[in-house]
């Protein structure tokens, strides 16, 4: 999937409508990949977005100690692998070897671009106020990518237990919204 | 619409798929209601949500001052409505009146049910450290109510600028996720 970066100030329309994403972390040569769906805007320029990662999770360590991941956005043609990243800890395992995750190097952080999902977002922990209360971390997006071909994408909304709703079709309302 | 309550423990399938909200607040008797996409889920049981109120929106001092909402959840069914509240401002307009929302009593706060959403969230603000830093709320879910007859709603999904993704078909693989 050949992708083009993509605006900053439009990353909000990506994250808004609420998709499961699979956030890639790194640290030294260890790298980890988790599904996580409890994330959601704070800023819309620079993009500013608060995840919740349990600290039941490989990936807290990782995020906190390099302050650095990627959100991946997947679609329902990579369902089985969003839900299989889910399913296993990645503490005593390679998930992108087991999975057969392609990757590609990101631009400003360390964590991998996952090469099969549509849209990737490099992002820096700016903020760890609120990790000790909830697992917080508020992210800044500092580089965004699109496969310029997905018009619109399948993305997955988690519904709970493994079943999902899939984005459904397109509606447009006049709206002074942003 | 009639509404049965619907279990704490399941309200994080209501909100973890990212749909549009209809947040309503009183103050004494003044009413408001406000469109919103910005929330995530914090905490399976009891549910917490944390939700952005910028400081903007006439919904953010109710808010503040009397600790209550509710969160309705809204069908494409409605769409019109939807993007009606989140176009003008509540200050000097009463939306209830102009868009012909028909309203119920809640049982646990002060501000009232919107009758034709599928789901009503009951909420008490339990946290306001980031209020400051984000608009960030933090909400427990007191009461929740569903609308039985409604099996797979076309939720709203806002991709900006009046934009929807309505919810689409039910993917179901096995899985060991919550």
């Amino acid at each position: 999937m050949k992708k083009r970066t993509y605006p900053l100030g439009k990353v909000y329309g990506l994250l808004e409508p609420g998709p499961v994403v699979l956030l890639t972390t790194q640290r030294n040569d260890r790298l980890n990949v988790m599904t996580m769906s409890w994330h959601m805007m704070l800023e819309f320029e620079p993009p500013l977005v608060a995840c919740i990662v349990s600290n039941r999770n490989y990936s807290f360590e990782l995020l906190r100690d390099t302050k650095e991941c990627v959100i991946n956005i997947p679609t329902a043609e990579i369902a089985k692998t969003v839900v299989a990243c889910g399913n296993v800890c990645g503490r005593g395992l390679d998930k992108f070897k087991k999975f057969g995750l392609a990757t590609e190097p990101a631009t400003l952080v360390r964590a991998p671009l996952l090469t099969d999902c549509y849209a990737n977002l490099e992002c820096r922990v700016v903020d760890t106020r609120m990790v000790e209360h909830y697992g917080m971390f508020v992210l800044e997006v500092v580089k965004a990518w699109i496969d310029p071909k997905t018009k619109w994408p399948h993305t997955l909304h988690h519904k709970g237990f493994g079943e999902f709703m899939v984005a459904g079709k397109r509606l447009k309302l006049p709206s002074k919204m942003k």
